[in-house]
Parts: structure tokens; sequence; C-alpha cells
């Protein structure tokens, strides 16, 4: 078999591989990464790559213009190798992730948690799911020679009045030489019951001497693209360390779907099991450095995702979660020894995974109402996450009703001609001269543009809408004088940025359909919003207080987001960043049982609406296709300023 | 590094192994088994190879005569290979596994298991720990796409009345594919809590279409010797087979003690427990082959074995089962997953590994209390098991005492001078001619003998003891005209076989250091027994019943054990053979949970005396160390016989 060596810059790895495989797979190998959304299938042609020594067979599309070709770009996922290569992944191509810490340390988060943990202890609900005991236990001798197990048990049971008590055999196989490097002197980890009627307190550890100053746990995020973990000191409940990377599965696919599409493929599910594994274990090895612990001093360990990533992590096939009727094979986990999945933590570390309540909305959604205390409070509240897709909940304490909205890509870059991640060089914000039509434009990182965000998508139709430079059916009047706008084909487009003012030497552009794109998006989750409140017999106006989960919700500008409709109008005192809920949610989990026990009953409390199941939704969902949407009444203080500024414009029209 | 190629005749199995390795590890590599007792320290001399062709470094010891070493015998454990080798294993140092699963069918044991199941039974107390169910769940729609498992288990609540249920991890993993291989026809496995109080209900296997009427069980005997395995159909409650094999622990030792020996060296734990592992599996495979039954409809297996074999087949070291005060790590084992052991059975099978009550009373002997009942009787019964080690257990349903004797290896054929293991060529039957002293012996296989196996012992020296060949402290009578008596150095022999009549070119022949410590076994036993009932206020002549356990039990003569003070005098009709006690306890826990649940009283309740700290003990064993005791009045119908042969002689000597 001929093998071929091939050299990716600008990272300077080099693999060799056999002959005919695949480029993007020999990337993979070489832990190249290469932004690919469509899991191999050759449709979204975001794997460009620049061929600049050697031959590859195939890689040609009809996303890569002829000059594209000339220029030596292939498609990663269509090129085979049939020589030595020298591949460079272009900047728009590679993903960049130096902007990913910046969204762990969300807005407004941290006051939330403090709030919900201070309710907890007050109420006396918080129980620490991992406790350390202290023991000096007095040696055996030939009259008193009992196994060590019972030993530790019945003085537990004598001194610390510690009952129903079992035993990992981790601790069994260690107890001989811990019991005996320190003349007896122990620090026993016991791990409680989540009822204390519904099963034993587990001695998970022993360890020789007193170890109670240092007990910590992990909290974890699975996100489909991004995978964030938290150390915590279980004695004072702080976060010592955190660290987010992104989801090694990225490269074989940008979205939960394509993920699926991976894992039905013969021994796909053990990859992504595998890729996803390796990312936490890098996370946790981070924040463990960070923090200066020893992996044997961590008790426990909670993780929280979306339905499919909570599947791919356990090895579970999620096939039937892309397939109608989207029944996923289970929203409830049994705790799982954390090695036994792969998790490089002691063999007395139970993973905790976060329960689903259905195959859209998962344990990161559960996770995030439990951390935001919604269920606990009296307050109405709209839970909203807006990521690769669009989760909301509504609700208080007495009733939560949740829906997925299939929002599409949107938000998150896709669908949308120059659409990007929220990393270095995406337009983040942007306003417009109403006279010359020239814009003004932020990038995150503060670099030359590359593309376009999803909160910089909102910022710019939301501006172009109050400016009536797009009408409320986002199309451009093709009557104002400025080259930035130009029809291209069958639409009306805005130049953002010109080439040369560019990182990718190309015109930077919004067109139609890229806001046609946003519309959808917005309309979906806005009808869903619509269509639970309505089953209730509630509506919009009654929401009293927005809950903005996920990286999109810390970057949204919220009188933009409900400019175009996105979100019901509401005070802006009433929405509250919550960032990272599924996190959040993880962290509280690994610090109090309370919510371990309480969240199987909110899961089962939680009703899932199929949208696409709800008579309703559909005619709320064209209602909602304009901007902000055909019944402007539902957003009265918009309509105020439209009317202010027709005057304006009238006022300036007549003057010129 | 220099490799030589070793040759195993009559084997003809070749390996291939480095410069320097010693010979007995390139066996136990070939997979050759060669006898040898003292875990390769070079002391017992029994593993005696024959170097054909070729050169070893060492090998030579005391144990090996001029002429052994000139016709090429080496000590294999001392033996260093330097060059390529032919290698003959003696018949003498080969284990014979021909006759081993003659033991597997002891010969009164199933009446009493019987009895006990029908007991249970009758009283109602029979509780199936896995059950079978099949269902014919409703198929999900788009108005009803609950997931996979909630519709398992809320069609289980609403149709078959199963609440508190609970699903393993394997299940979640599977149940996608399986409820629609069938149209969600499937028969689900259900394991039952040990007390319906305590835990719950675990779905731990689904299957595609009616399964239920395949349903099994495995039940393992784990001796330091031989492994035993039956395959159990749950439904009958029938044996469908069995097969039993030597355990692969035996090249490292053939005692317990050399196994802890070897587990203290670095490695040396998880090679046993591999080794162990592997043997469990080989006699797992061979049941499921005989039965035609496929692994994945084993339901679940307990193993049942003494406290160090349990410990590394657990792999928890056991350094401190040979060391004073003799403390296990733990006498109670949590249930694991069979295959987190390397036992090659389904992700869903749980491993019940029977509790001990001390380093030296196991889970072996605890099985067989319950297997046979004795737990549950009125009858004050003394169980005794035989084997490398001796236990004894004392009690009714009221009290349980039990105690480990240190009788030394005799009855396994350990410290006699042709002492082996009761397989084909053991002398396991004898008599006398009183007038000309010839003997006549009878060996299992009939063939030519090799040696003496325990319940041979037995025979002789009671035949010898009452023909007044040797007096009761065990020594013989020189004045006996006769050849077959001779002077060797400091003792008296008997030859049994002359050379040529025997398979081993070698004279066999018992010496009166052979029944010395024959008379230290059997002294420290009886003496056992007495402490343990004086201790609670009763004595010898109290014990109602024996039940006489292991495969020693099934071949030793009752009437001669009585003869030498091994077992109380009792009407022989009160002796019940158990055969394997520890594989008939296994099989009843695999067949009712009311096994499993009272196996943990019963161990609190057995009292463990550790007759080395029990002052009394000392001055017992010395009193016993005579034929048949010291106090000839605690077996009077021997002293009977002894009287009247007396006489007999007196008038044979007065004819003459």
């Amino acid at each position: 078999m001929k093998t071929y060596k091939i050299l990716f810059l600008p990272h300077q790895k080099e693999i060799e591989v056999q002959d005919k495989t695949v480029l993007i797979r020999a990337a993979m190998e070489a832990g190249v990464h290469i932004n690919a959304s469509c899991g191999g299938e050759g449709v979204c042609g975001k794997c460009r790559v620049i061929i600049e020594q050697g031959q590859v067979e195939g890689g040609l599309s009809e996303k890569l213009s002829r000059e594209d070709i000339e220029k030596g770009y292939r498609q990663a996922c269509q090129a085979r190798i049939v020589s030595d290569l020298v591949v460079r992944i272009p900047v728009e191509s590679a993903i960049d992730s130096t902007i990913l810490n910046l969204q762990s340390a969300p807005r407004k988060a941290a006051g939330i948690q403090e709030m919900n943990f201070n309710e907890l202890k007050e109420k006396g609900l918080f129980v620490p799911p991992v406790e350390k005991r202290y023991l000096e236990i007095p040696e055996p001798s030939a009259q008193d020679n009992l196994p060590d197990i019972t030993r530790l048990i019945g003085f537990l049971k004598l001194n610390h009045d510690e009952h129903r008590l079992e035993v990992d055999l981790s601790v069994i196989r260690k107890i001989p030489d811990v019991l005996r490097k320190n003349r007896f002197k122990v620090t026993a980890t016991l791990a409680r019951p989540v009822r204390k009627t519904d099963g034993r307190t587990r001695i998970i550890n022993i360890q020789p001497g007193d170890t109670t100053d240092r007990n910590f746990a992990i909290a974890m995020d699975i996100g489909t693209t991004t995978i964030y973990g938290q150390l915590i000191d279980l004695k004072s409940g702080k976060v010592l360390s955190q660290y987010g990377d992104f989801n090694g599965q990225i490269s074989y696919g940008d979205d939960v779907i394509s993920r699926i599409v991976y894992a039905e493929k013969p021994g796909g599910l053990e990859i992504l099991q595998q890729v996803v594994i390796g990312t936490i274990n890098k996370v946790i090895q981070k924040i463990i450095q960070r923090a200066g612990i020893d992996p044997d001093e961590i008790s426990t360990i909670t993780l929280a995702g979306n339905t499919t990533m909570t599947q791919l992590m356990l090895k579970i096939n999620p096939r039937h979660i892309r397939r109608s009727p989207y029944v996923p094979a289970s929203t409830l986990f049994p705790p799982i020894k954390a090695a036994e999945l792969g998790i490089e933590l002691g063999d007395h570390v139970a993973a905790l995974v976060y329960p689903a309540v259905s195959s859209y909305v998962g344990g990161d959604i559960v996770a995030g109402v439990m951390g935001s205390g919604m269920y606990r409070s009296e307050v109405l509240t709209l839970y909203i996450d807006i990521g690769t897709n669009a989760e909301i909940v509504i609700g208080n304490r007495d009733w939560l009703a949740c829906a997925a909205c299939s929002a599409g890509p949107a938000f998150e870059g896709g669908g949308v001609q120059f659409g990007m991640r929220a990393t270095r060089g995406a337009i983040e914000d942007f306003s417009v001269d109403p006279v010359t039509i020239e814009p003004m434009i932020i990038t995150i990182g503060n670099v030359r543009p590359k593309g376009i965000c999803g909160s910089g998508l909102i910022s710019m139709v939301a501006t172009l809408f109050e400016m009536g430079i797009i009408n409320n059916a986002g199309k451009f009047n093709p009557d104002l004088n400025t080259s930035r706008i130009r029809r291209n084909d069958n639409f009306y487009e805005y130049v953002l940025a010109w080439k040369e003012e560019t990182q990718i030497d190309r015109d930077v552009v919004l067109t139609e359909p890229d806001i046609d794109n946003l519309i959808r998006a917005k309309g979906a989750i806005y009808s869903g919003c619509r269509t639970l409140l309505e089953e209730v017999g509630l509506n919009v106006a009654d929401i009293e207080r927005i809950f903005l989960a996920g990286g999109f919700g810390s970057y949204v500008d919220l009188e933009k987001a409900m400019t175009i409709g996105l979100l019901p109008e509401i005070d802006p005192d009433k929405v509250i960043y919550i960032g990272n809920g599924s996190l959040m949610g993880a962290k509280m989990s690994a610090l109090t049982n309370r919510i371990r026990r309480d969240v199987v009953e909110v899961t089962k409390k939680m009703t899932n609406f199929e949208l696409s199941e709800t008579p309703s939704y559909m005619d709320h969902y064209v209602a909602a296709l304009f901007l902000p949407h055909t019944d402007i009444e539902q957003f009265p203080k918009l309509k105020a300023r439209l009317e202010g500024r027709k005057r304006l414009n009238k006022k300036t029209v007549s003057k010129n």
C-alpha cells in the first residue's frame, strides 16, 4: 500500500497516510481543524483548503469559483490524496479559538447563581452530594481482627452517626494499604444518596491522613460547538479554575444533525464518543493544572449537554433523534463511573449526567432551568437559549412548558453568505449613516472583518429596518442612491466592507436571502413563545422576566432583538443574561444534592411541545415572518419609534 | 536480546522465550502445566522436568538425587533457559484432569438441595432474582413521542404492575434498535432487589421478540485447586450442563499462602487475577457450549470461593490475610458487572460474589451453609469442608460458630512423601493381610499407583492402626516379620508398591512422618470442633448430624475417618455428603433472592473463632495427637472393636 506525507500549514503538522485517503480525514488524524459543517457530504463548501504542492483527486465543486480552483482551492472533504502534499488551511476555514474563553464569564450570571445558593442555604436545603470525614480508627489486634471494611463502617456508624452505608469495589481494593500507610488515620469520602429514603450513602474513596480540606468537583457543559469546564471547591463552593475548548466533534459536522449522520456510519458513534471524551479530558487537564489539584482529589463530575451530545457522550446511538417522531433513547441516565466513559478521573468518580426532556430540549436546557432557579420562582419567566438550535422554556414553579424551535443556524452564521461564529473578525455591531448609507462596523477582536456573527446580523437588520433601508419584509429600498446597495441576480445586497478592507480578499455583503433567513429564525422563536403561552391561556404580554442563555445571549443587543421581533417587548431591566446556563446548572448539581433531587421532578413537570405537531404554531409562524411582526401592536414602543422616524424623514425630505 | 525455542513434551507445544527466562514461566506461557506447590520458591521439589535436549542454568537442588540429575531431571522453577530446549514433563509433575469431572456429581448432595428448594417454595420464599417479561408496546407516533426508556417503563408500570424501576446504561444503548427490530415487541429482563424495601428493580436487558423461555444463570465455585461451573435454567431450576477445570493459578503455587506470596510481587496480583478469570472464562465457554446457549442469554452469575480466591478474583490485595492478625480487606462485596472483572458475559450481567466471614472462613463455606440449609434447620449440625484448609461450622438456625483449622495439606497430598491429589493413579483404598502384612491397594482410575491421596492415607492409617501394625502414636511395630516395613534413616516406612509395580519407577511408601502429619491434621480438626462446642457449652456427643463437604468428603470412608479420630463417632446414617457445598450455595443464590437476602444475616451470625487465640484449643489439640485420641472413651465403638481384636490376636498368638 502506498503512503504519502502531508504537511499542513500554517500548523507545520506532518502526517503519513495511505493512498486515496480523504484529505479532511488526514487533517483530523493530524489534529488539524478544518471548519466543516456538513459532516463531509460536500454541500456546505466550508472546508476550503489550498493545495500548495502535490496532487489530489477530486475536491472540485460548484462551491468553488474558477478563480478559486486556479489558486489551488479544493474542498477537503471531497479530495483524495494521491501524492505527497503541502496543504494550507486558509484563515476562513480554520477555527479561531482565541475569543472562546471570554464567553465563559457571562455578564450577570453570577448574581442569579449566588441568589439561588443563598436561598437554598437559608431554607436548609443545601445538602453536599459528597462529603469527607477524617477518622482515627483503632488498629486491629488478635482479639479484634474484623475485616478492614467492617472496621471502617463500624467506626463511621459509632462515631459519625453514619448509617445505611455501602462501599465501592475500588475502596475495598485500596483499603488495606491506605489504612496501614498512616496507622489507621484516614479520610473517607462519602457520596450521599439523592433522596435519603432512596438508597445508601456510598463510601467512594479512602485516603491516608486528613484530606478533608481538599474535596473538589468538576462541572461541564458539553456543547455542540464548545465544551466548558469548571473546577469547584466543594468546601467553599468557589470556582477555582475554568476553561473552554471547541468540541473535537466539530471536524465531523457543525450541528447535531450532521453529527447524527456521522454517528450512523459504521464505527461513527464510537469515533464521536472518543472525540468528545478527548475534549472533555483536555478541558479537565487544563482546569486541574490551573488549580493545582491532583486528579485523585476530584470526588464528582456533573455534565450537561443537549440530547444528542449526551447520547453521543454515553455512546447511545442518536439515530432516531433526527427521524420523525423524534424519539430519544432515554432522557434519564443512570449515574455511571466517569472512568467507564473514558474520562480520566479516579475509579471512585461517578459522572452525573443531566436528564433531558425530549430529543430537542436537552440536559443543557434543564440545567439552565435548575441553575437559574426559575423552577422555584413565582415569576413567570421566559428562558431562551439561542445556539445551534433555539430552545425556549416558559413557566414558573407551578408549571413549565418547553419547545425547541427549528430556528435554523442563522444566529450562528449558518445560511448566511458571510455568516460565521462569534469569533475574531466577525462583525458584531453595526450602524449606518441615514444620508450616505455608509456603514460603521465593529468586529470581535477589532480586526478587519471576515464575516457576520449572529449578534451582528441582528444589529444590521434592526438598524437597516429602523432606518427604512429595508422594509418590513426585509427587502432593500432599491431607490436609495448608494453603491453599497447593488443587485446580484435575483436579489439586492448591501456591501458591508469592500474586498480590500477585509481579511478574506472578497467583498463582505449582507443579502436579502440572509435577511430572510434571519426573519425565519426569529419568527420561529417568537411564534414558539406565543404558541406555548397560548396553550396555557396566556399571551406574550404576561411574561414578567426573560432569562437569556447561551454565548449568543451574552452578545445580543436587547433593544435590537426586540426591534426585529426576536424577543417580546419588555423592560430591558427584566431581561437577565444567564450566560452558560448549562454550566451553571452543572455547577449547582455538583454543589448540592437538592438540585439533583429536584431535577427529576422538574424534567417530569416540563411539558414538551412538538411545535410541528401543534396546530396553532404554523399560523403564529407565518404572522411572525415580518419585521417585527404582522401585528405591530405587539411592539408598542417600536411602533412609536417608527412613527416618530417617519415624521422625521418626512421633515428631512421636505427640507431637502 | 537472544531468544530460544522451547519444545514441551509430551504436549508438543512450542514457545519462543527470551534468554534467561525461568523454565517454569516459559511452561506457563506455553499453557503447559507443571505441578508446583511452593510458588516457585524451589522448596517443594515437585516441578521436576527432564531436559532432553539443550542447556539450562541452575535447576539443581537437594530434592534431586545424583541419579535424577544424570537422567536430566531439573527443578523447573530454578532453571534458567540459555539455549533451545526440548523439555519433557514427567508424569508425576503433570496434572491429570481426566478424573476431575467425576467429582462434580457428589453422592447425596442433590437430595439436600432439592429439600431446601421445596421448603422455600412451600413457604413462598422463592423469589427469582432475575425474571423476563414479554411486552407488546404501542409504537410511538407524532402525538406520542416519549423517549424509548420512558415508554418501556410506563408500559411495565401500567400492564405488569412493575414499580420503582431503574435502567442500566447498556439497555439505553440497545433499546432504540431492539424496539424497532420487531415492531416494539420485546422481552425485558428484570433484576429484583434483594430486599423489596431496599432498592429498585433494574431493567438489565432487552431483546427483540419473546425470549421468556430462555433465561439462564451461571453458578461457580472458585476453588484454590479447581473451578467448577454449572449452567442453570432459571425457569425450571435445572442444571443444564456443568464443567470443572484446574484453577490456572496452580502454576503460581498450590495453596492460598503461596498465591498470596505471589500476589505481593510487583504485578503479581494482576497476573493472578487474569489467570483465574481465564479459567472462569474457559469453564463458562464449556458449559455454554455444552448446553447450546448464547452468552447473551445468561442473566446472572454467582461465584463462591474462599477469602483469598475471592480477593484475587476481585483484584483486592490479599497481603494481610496471611499476616497476624489476619485481617481481610472485606468480607462483603458489592455486586459488580461481570464484564468489569474480565468475565466474558454480556454487559448486563452482574456478578454476585458470596460474602465471607473471616480470612480463613470464606464465601465457599458460607455458600455451603446456605446451600445445605443448615442455617434454617433445628438440627445441631457439624459442617466440615476438608480441602487445602479445613473449615468447620457448628450450629443450627439459632446460632453458628465457625473456625478454620490449620490442618496442613496432608489431606490433599501435601507433607506426605508420595502425597498427591485425588487424581488418576492415587491410592484411594487399602487393606492389609494381618498375617503376611501384604497390602491390597486400589487406585483412582484403577491404574498402576503413583502416590497416595487423602482418602487413601486415612484408609491406610486406620487399617494399619486397627490391625496393630502401627500403635496409637502412629509408629510401626518393628518386630513384624515383613520386608514391607523397613527402616529409613530415622524412621520406619511401609512399602505400598514396589518400584516395578508403579508408574513412577520408584517404591511408593508410607512413612512415619507421613502418619505423623495425618495425625496432626486430624487432630487440628477434631480439636477445632471440640473447642467450638465447648465455647457454646456443648460437647462432641451433642452433634446430631455431619455435613461433609468438598471433593475429599465425597471419597473418604466414614468409619475409617472415625477410627483415626478425624470425625466424632456418630451413626454413619447421620453423616451426609454435601459434595461441592460452595457450588451448591452458588446455585441456590442464582435461583432465589431469598438466599441472597438471608446470606448477609447469616454471615453476621457466624461467630468466627481464631483457634490460635482461643486458650483451650492447644490443650484439645495436644490431646488429639493420638489414634484416635488420648481419651478413647470419646470413641466407644472403636474401643469395643479394638478390645475385640486384642482378644482375637491373643487367641491367634496362642494358637500359633
